[in-house]
């Protein structure tokens, strides 16, 4: 059923809440043979932390991970990888009142109708921390992918924030981990992005954001058509992140605009005797299957419903309330929204080459 | 794996090439006691068949859906449905040059980067034609629907075409079925989408669409956090579609540009005793489980790639060659995709109204 | 979920009744560029096929299966498989009386138990016909092997008919195909066994059978512990036979009984560089795995429950009755089970050759 | 792919090697609102604990179960269930000899096949180690079955131990906890048992064990035809634990043995409205459907493979050595196996309790 787990080969469930003892990913599916240690695992895990700087919530969690299983002598075993994070920032506070009142915009309301319980601690399950676990696996699958796809680099990054958006005419890769936002764009641009989100913090707000996460060199040949497609899985893998509300790939919603003359990428033969194309409209996925361009993934997520400003609801027992989120919460979490974005497209892509070799013979089609 | 499988406890695995004798669906996890005959599904199916007025293919398929199993006097018996339309309207034609040539846009090269081998009739496996199997599988579980939740009901229709969009203060519910595109207005605006298909059918070029479908009264307390969300099961739902590029659920890709004090839907107690929200931003789905408030997702068709505009290309042996895909196409497949994505939700809604039966307990939370 | 879906990556989705329009198997994940045509498949099923000496059940079907997708020009393309039987045979009868009645050792009352109603033609579901779908599944599966484990030979044969028993020390492998039992013995000790049942029959009763199916030459390293083990699913495929109640591998049950000095089978390098054996108590899996060596399940089929002698039982409403089963049954139903026994080993070994891959890096264990 | 997951809504994965720094078992699918604390697993686990007494491996773990997630306040939330046991009794030793040899009857040899590594420490994944984390899961499934199925009641207890087979005419249900092999007879004659496993062990080797398990008062109608029917799922459940060489349900392999006549149990009207059976040979499943008949399961555990007596095996390099294994190890696992079995029949009866639940209307059949 796989409520709690993703992916086909590759497959990953996350377990824990946000102030239980501890939270992680059981991770099986992982070849035998891959060197893995804590070290490699925790460079992705400082990139999701929080506290790092002032635009995300200044909760200070070491976050650190733990591999209880699965490796030998530093190598991957083939067996499940057992990875947690215990939480050791759990302040002791009251509970009492949060565990009684439905917060607009959060999943208290939804949880409680499901379940007719919640853990109210620091949002339980539904919370932003389970992404951690997220992130942690997706150490792992990048670890994998090392050696499956050498060529292969992920690498996510900030399209939008609110009302600021970054200019393509200006993209710079390297850029993208110069800035706290992870645009791909200069100093200044990255200036005024904080300066933004500085004034949305002052008038207790938050605010949205819009990620890009592309594969560059990923193998073509990637998908199961027709309810495996690699877009397919992409984009439940991105709207399972909290907060997300929409998926593109490619042209994404403004395909709906676009005219066949425009969008149908024309295709050549390369120097290299693989197909080059004139445009990358598709995102990288033709039919459910990868064609060998960079994959390209971009999703939204929605301003933080954490604010220090005021919200009509209402209690369990239906009374009316005013809701004011105090605490620590990022006023966009769209930022740490970044790596995970990554992660989680980098366990698909290992998935699918896991998945592809398990479907195939020795051959697969050449060109030219 | 699931890979032409698509549902947790109502599974749907579709079958079929464009061309080859049949296609169809297994539809496994139906509950007893569902009345069900051919006719039910023969509407729906109807709705999406081609050739019915200028817009869609002229293909003239009668898409005659036949039940062989998993009913029993015209009740579901709880064992596998099985769903088959042959194809009798399957032109007998020489596919050796199109088994040559791969069409921009389409999925002809993936499916020989992946498989080494594809299907050319028709686009085989990859044809919008698959859909048929779906609508089909939209109809048993909108039959099963009829007496899990009543109240409930799915529609849906464009929002966009290429440069036509609807005018959502002119939104007309009753609309939707007196008009060849399914938009929610009326007769006038119906005319000038028409006038505008015609122009770019003219031009031998193909448009884009978007779609939005809305579950009225859907039961709050669906979803399976945190990997079978109901969001994240609608957005892989909609993305397995054929020319599929985007999904959004309420604001969609939109949510990155608000602030939180405009995102969050405030919650108040209802006159019936149940909680009501004061905007439906979320698109009735919080932390991944259903509110209660009408589910709302759209998704962005690209234009169709068969055009009779030539456009650059290779053929299988690397040679370049140009395409013109003459025959039978529907200008803007958007159109046909409405009642697929009807059918899609309508699949998702039901295995989830299954999956929260099988998670839970006798009862759930109860508010006020 | 996969209540009628089989397998890992090489899928089983059985469908129908034994008295509807058809049934079938829908086969997804078969490896593309595998020769297949439907008389490949028709070879095995009538090896299935009733009616072909007294002792099967006198039903005249031909059992014609149709290839309705999957393949293009004989040659399979990696999309899912429609294997179709039509039930030509459904005499045409009054079933309101059995409708009514639970037939004692059926599946009659517990299909009324859990669904509330069932189909009563033939036993629907629950009817041992269903196997011919396997049959037919297993026949894909034998044509990916074809290539995939080309030493590989899957063979089954009874070793148990009510009283008698096969004699190990006159096994004869070449007899299996040359006696209507398929008992690896010679022609003399056939004809007892066709006395002995003769006589079962004129009793108006029934016999239980034990079968073996042996794969020899199966590679090594096949299974997926700890719940995907090679043995585990095999006891699950032969177990989800109509009528089995037991199963076995290697020494199964009677290894209660054994000392650790009797049981491990001792190890030795090969000439041909591969490991050998002294015994194989193991039945060729250790830990899950395969060892390379002879793979043996043996599983026990319990006697038709449908005789002619009259049995007690009670009608839907729950008054007391006498039933007696006319019609056509087979005294021995363990006969036809060789043949469907046969089909679920090719298809678990299938399943995990494919599962190898895809859990794999590139090369595993060597050893010398 | 649930490689190392088991059960469709009730989602047990295991983890953990047997000298790792811990292992355990990640819970998904647990109903919200079930009193469950880490006490109530300690007791299940305590019964399978090593070191008890002198039949069983002096190994002296104290097997303390830890909770990370799932529960709040004591009560379960629906979410991931993580089940933690620390290993604190890695003895430091020098594994490289046991890295280079091939123990017989071990999974060394298959894990090097198929992973081409592995974790010698202790048998790593295949020890028998991993079994615990199923009692601690299937103490989990008794905690929820206390609500759904209140009368049920699960019990494994040994029937054979090599030349030492029960009584069944002195079979003695109150016995079962009274003696350390867990049979179901009086102190006379476990002393008898006691007295063979001694001289077993004595003789440096050890023995094989049969094992029964019982659930009374179990619910009909359970079972989901024809691949996850309740038989199915138990042969896969109890194949699936260390060492367990065959499965069989009710008369089992016997079955083959015996004529309609005799195997058939009759249907009478009890005096609550419910059917009764005039006999259990269907050990209490027709058609892969429980009938509300006790549910009985036997298995065949094969002698432990680590012996003090030398047996012939090869090294990594294929050059010949000898193998004595020294070390705390059961002379006979079977006795271990009780509680495994009964854990592992709790985690199929809950999750067949919710599949059920998902997969019916409201209702079921009525008798009577």
């Amino acid at each position: 059923m796989s409520l709690n787990t993703f992916g086909h080969l590759f497959r990953v469930t996350t377990w824990g809440e946000s102030h239980g003892p501890a939270l992680g990913a059981t991770v099986d599916g992982c070849p035998p043979g891959v060197t893995l240690d804590e070290g490699m695992l925790q460079h992705w895990l400082d990139k999701r932390r929080p506290g790092q700087n002032k635009h995300t919530t200044q909760r200070q969690e070491p976050d650190r991970v733990r591999i209880l299983s699965g490796t030998y002598e530093g190598v991957t075993t083939g067996t499940p990888i057992q990875l947690m994070i215990e939480n050791t920032d759990q302040r002791s506070k009251d509970y009492s009142e949060i565990a009684q009142t439905f917060r607009p915009g959060h999943a208290d309301i939804t949880y409680h109708m499901k379940y007719g319980l919640r853990d109210p601690r620091g949002g339980g399950r539904s919370s932003a921390r389970e992404t951690a676990a997220r992130v942690a696996a997706g150490g792992v699958a990048r670890a994998a992918l090392t050696s499956l796809a050498p060529a292969l680099e992920i690498k996510g990054y900030m399209t939008r924030m609110g009302e600021m958006a970054i200019d393509r005419n200006a993209f710079d890769w390297d850029a993208i981990d110069a800035n706290p936002f992870w645009i791909p764009q200069g100093p200044e641009i990255a200036a005024a992005w904080e300066s933004y989100l500085g004034g949305i913090r002052k008038e207790r707000n938050s605010v949205g954001g819009e990620i890009e996460v592309v594969a560059r060199h990923a193998p073509g040949g990637l998908g199961a058509p027709v309810y495996g497609k690699l877009d397919t899985d992409l984009a439940a893998a991105m709207m399972s992140i909290n907060a997300v509300k929409g998926v593109e790939i490619g042209e994404g919603m403004a395909a709906a605009r676009l005219q066949g003359t425009e969008n149908a990428d024309e295709i050549f033969m390369g120097n290299d005797g693989q197909p080059v194309f004139s445009s990358n409209h598709a995102g990288g996925i033709l039919g459910g299957i990868s064609t060998g361009q960079d994959i390209v993934v971009r999703f939204a997520v929605k301003p933080t419903s954490s604010i220090l400003t005021p919200r009509r609801s209402i209690r369990i027992d239906g009374t009316p309330t005013e809701v004011v989120t105090k605490g620590r919460h990022d006023p966009c979490v769209g930022i740490r929204a970044v790596p995970v974005g990554e992660a989680m497209m980098a366990c698909v892509i290992l998935d699918h080459l896991l998945l592809h070799r398990g479907q195939m013979g020795e051959t697969r089609g050449r060109i030219g």
